[in-house]
């Protein structure tokens, strides 16, 4: 016998087994269901793509942490990053046939080499969803209307969604001569929760090199408080007489207004102004937004994005204005965990039919049969093994019910459902195509 | 302005525009539902796995094929070319915390170098779904039923699965003395619908080393005809004496029977025993199954398995035996476009609103969020351009129904149901969030 090749995943990688991966298809199946339900359409694109299409874009970081190589062609390619990327150069390719507006999702994995140490993955699941080809506000509306929706479906708790536009902090930077220096400040201001006023006001002055008085003003902002309105008052006398500014600040009030009058009410104080959030991408140009949970802040953004100008412009002339935003599943999958909101369960069927009466296999089958036909999942046991044993497999996966019948209970035509949870058994007709079995399940259900 | 990068993808790779997608988001939908509703579950593994767990059980070809490099660590890795390999890694790390039986499904992409003149391509999805760590007849039945369910909610006409058992090509291949050659036999007598009796007999005897009247017996074998019963009647004849062979038509007798005792009536047809599929894998010991459309055979299987005796024999000294099968995503869409069952949709939304009244935004943004708290598909125009402008775009992307609402609707508190296949409009109210409305809709839509 040959020696045994070790059964092992590379690091950074995971395996999904159903415990995991039945959570993971439910949050999916969630993001696809709300962005249908505003005419988003899916859309995939290839894991490679030739290499000068996925550098031309990212930074220095990405193209470093590419999974590139020569395919059997001689073509260099390389495994896509994101799917921000693809997207652009797919509707560079494909925009005329397609007609704008266009609203897309895609879920897709992506793969980064990155350094595992601080608890990266190397490839892992992104759920974007983008509104190309409009500058209207309703799509920026329809951004957190989106997120909104998801989360209060996946019921992690109370949230909260942080709006800024790009505008505002523009506008100060433009006001304060500071636009030159942009990206730094940016940066440096994106680690305000992180690192603290303090640390943040001497990296200003001594590293990026801005005056102590702009170092203030850029602070005075980004360390509002208050209600939403309060702050942008104050926001718009910081930035007075800037028009970039002021065109910020109108959008943002516009939007908040919008997505309040349309949430239920009791929803509304889900949307906070936040003038320190600026999202590090340099193409954002809008509203940016990242989402927090109320239980659970630290854990970061679960859901991210914003609008730009120009999304496609390394492939194509053609101005592509746009709004999106991304689920952070990974995130989301974490915090369901932290907060006790995942069930344990190994199985996608209710029902478990337990291999009793040997002699009796298509009897059962029928009897499964008939549940299915009535959009009831059923398990049947493959083995006639001891009862006992069978049903400790159906309640270490996490059956709901069992149906039991021997040879004795298709005698006399009946079956006994039994709750897995409470342990009560009633027994019912196996007649009329089971119907009484399958109002007992419906019962014990609950639905 | 640098020069722009061409927008395009490499050969062999596809981009899926919605109109492409949708059909294939419903395929893998189904097969989802179709899987779940027998307790199989879901899991995944990742794309690149280390080169040595994908080439110690790839054929010469297949290893040709494969996509391999250095990664970042100097590892050697490599992306999957089938699920059939990762899922044997899996269940050889992971069974001790899983059990058996294990039941799985896996939807994912798998990659392949392949010559794409052949009209093949070099990413797709495959469709797998297996039973692992039993003998029993129970799971080759299911993976029947599951087929059978799959095409009949696919609505791709009627068709055929036919079935094989390897002890009965094996069975013969000893009784004729022929064991040692049985790859090739079973090789040539693959191509037999392709090439036909004559060049399969010629090939067996010039190519193989078989004698005439070996040949002969392994075309009488493969070219029976009539009834199943029949058929099982003469293999049985012609195996006659030899264990293996005899226990194969046994195992074919009992599995025809179940699955005709659980199909609903019309469906028992569907099952044919077919001696001469073997399918190519050297893996398969028990039953194998092909499926073809009736009205496409030439397309090929679209739904194909088998059941094997040891699964990760590779990476683990635990016997796993199982049974499984695979969907043809691509046969499938094929198949479904050809026979004109495709719907032109673009759209994930039964629902369009233009924006007409521009100061209206916010009660148009209400009144979509009304349908869509009703389980009803929104998608709101972004933008106020001329009403003909917008139902052209709804009529181009496959929407059911517009909403028709100016500022003399809203003023009047009613709106006009538009159904864009007949033209007919119906006025309701918009009084009690949309109640009439909602009615309206699912009258359209005959739900």
């Amino acid at each position: 016998m040959p020696a045994k090749i070790q059964p092992r995943t590379l690091k950074g990688f995971r395996d999904y087994p159903p415990a995991k991966m039945i959570p993971r298809e439910w949050i999916i199946e969630t993001a696809r269901r709300v962005y249908r339900s505003y005419g988003f359409s899916p859309i995939d694109t290839p894991a490679l793509e030739y290499l000068e299409i996925l550098t031309g874009k990212g930074s220095a970081e990405t193209d470093k942490q590419l999974y590139r190589f020569e395919d059997h062609g001689g073509r260099q390619v390389g495994m896509r990053f994101d799917l921000t990327v693809p997207l652009a150069r797919f509707v560079a390719q494909h925009i005329q046939e397609l007609g704008t507006p266009f609203k897309r999702y895609q879920i897709a994995n992506v793969w980064r080499g990155e350094n595992t140490q601080r608890g990266r993955y190397r490839e892992f699941m992104q759920c974007d969803f983008d509104t190309i080809g409009t500058t209207s506000l309703s799509a920026d509306i329809e951004m957190v209307l989106v997120i909104n929706d998801l989360l209060s479906t996946l019921e992690v708790g109370e949230f909260t969604i942080h709006i800024n536009h790009r505008g505002v902090l523009n506008g100060l930077l433009e006001k304060l001569d500071l636009a030159d220096k942009a990206t730094d400040v940016l940066r440096t201001l994106d680690k305000l929760t992180k690192i603290g006023e303090e640390k943040v006001r001497r990296e200003l002055t001594e590293t990026v090199g801005a005056t102590d008085a702009q170092a203030e003003q850029l602070l005075d902002l980004s360390s509002l408080e208050g209600s939403n309105e309060k702050m942008l008052d104050e926001a718009e006398k910081l930035i007075a007489g800037n028009e970039v500014g002021e065109l910020g600040i109108a959008g943002l009030r516009e939007l908040i207004a919008s997505v309040s009058a349309t949430l239920p009410p009791q929803a509304t104080d889900r949307i906070r102004f936040e003038p320190s959030i600026c999202r590090g991408l340099d193409y954002y140009t809008g509203i940016v937004l990242e989402t927090t949970l109320n239980d659970l802040p630290e854990i970061g953004s679960v859901a991210s994005g914003g609008r730009y100008d120009n999304l496609a412009n390394l492939y194509t002339n053609q101005k592509l204005p746009g709004v999106g935003a991304s689920l952070g599943l990974d995130r989301l999958l974490a915090a369901l965990e932290e907060l006790g909101r995942l069930e344990q369960v190994q199985t996608t069927a209710e029902v478990f039919i337990p291999f009793f009466a040997a002699e009796r296999r298509n009897d059962y089958l029928q009897l499964a049969a008939q549940l299915r036909a009535a959009g009831i999942g059923v398990e049947f046991f493959p083995d006639a093994k001891k009862l006992g044993k069978q049903l400790q497999y159906a309640n270490r996966r996490g059956f709901r019910i069992a149906l039991i019948l021997g040879g004795d209970e298709f005698a006399a035509g009946e079956c006994q459902v039994k709750d897995l949870a409470t342990g009560d058994s009633q027994t019912v007709s196996l007649a009329e195509d089971a119907k009484a079995v399958i109002a007992e399940i419906r019962r014990v259900l609950g639905n």
